[in-house]
């Protein structure tokens, strides 16, 4: 049957300048999205980060777009993203995802020396905590291959969406329900290396891994 | 202790071009990550997307960032990304994520008219299949403030990294544990808004909701 069109709302922007607010969301995503330019036309790709205090660590390869533009002395965004839920309004212009996000612009410093191998470290550690401890420092050639790049938290907001939907009151009681489908991050249970030994105990630090 | 420091590897690039892949990839995800230009500086932002055959629709608002680069003629890079696992390697090196990423760049277009009014039904679908018989259509004042941007999928690249670590072999019987913790996302019971009329029961297209 023909009806009408429906319409759904953007992500709502509540704007929030706490910077607790914004490490705790850093802190929990290890995924982040960077925006950077080649040939004046923006690119984004995903890579790993890592917070240190107030820097935010991209990871990339040497030859990866992030560090070319962090040596060209080109900005860069970087957006991390946590959705909690899925909003479901009486309307589709209310109905949204309630999320969590940080987004920080500026200049990028490729790192080097022992401040790129402490990096490196923090990479580990902020990914699983616990594991820096069990593995071996990298070669030289991983180290060559590695490329970290600190961009200051600085020109940094962060829009925070949560709780029920906020429909028009003239929508209620029109018998179409309306809530909050809750979405959460599962981390399942560590599945082992077809080549590892058959004795070996999956770690403390991965049978209770968890982010938030 | 000190030791000395590791490393992690990015995230591993394996590039597909099989549009069956990609399109299961975007329409498993409904959150982008958009990349624009403001006064030749990137500016990445999350939002809602829906794919439509070969296009991919942005949600935003009338004044939003990536309908003004759209109307511009400004180039947009949009960014999808799926997190499987966590890949725990015996070395920071070889550790890292297992996830399905697709990156679309290209012009956008604000829709207006019929296109526009239908991609908001597409968007409220695609977040919730079912949805749009439910509830109302849009008011001119809600269609008013929101914009759709398309975007064509045709300069487009999935990357998709799975299965276990790929140690190298000297890094093997070293008595370090290594596999993949599985992540996956999961859609909990729906909440009632607390102005729900008490009788109104959760929809089945929420009680059984899924995205893949």
């Amino acid at each position: 049957m023909a009806r009408s069109p429906t319409t759904i709302r953007r992500l709502p922007e509540k704007a929030v300048n706490d910077r607790a607010v914004i490490d705790a969301i850093l802190d929990e995503g290890y995924v982040c999205h960077v925006a950077y330019l080649i040939d004046s036309r923006p690119v984004v790709i995903p890579t790993l980060y890592v917070r240190d205090g107030d820097t935010c660590l991209l990871h990339g390869s040497t030859a990866s777009g992030i560090a070319g533009a962090a040596r060209r002395g080109s900005p860069l965004s970087v957006a991390v993203t946590l959705v909690d839920g899925l909003v479901v309004a009486r309307s589709g212009f209310e109905s949204s995802v309630n999320y969590r996000s940080v987004v920080i612009h500026g200049h990028g410093a490729v790192l080097s020396g022992n401040a790129h191998e402490r990096a490196l470290d923090l990479m580990v550690e902020g990914l699983i905590p616990g594991r820096l401890a069990d593995i071996r420092p990298p070669t030289d050639i991983e180290l060559r291959q590695t490329a970290v790049v600190a961009l200051p938290i600085e020109s940094v907001s962060a829009k925070v969406s949560t709780g029920p939907p906020e429909d028009d009151p003239a929508d209620f009681g029109t018998g179409v329900w309306a809530g909050v489908v809750p979405v959460t991050t599962t981390y399942g249970e560590p599945d082992p290396a077809p080549d590892l030994e058959p004795d070996l105990q999956v770690p403390d630090y991965l049978r209770s891994y968890r982010r938030s």
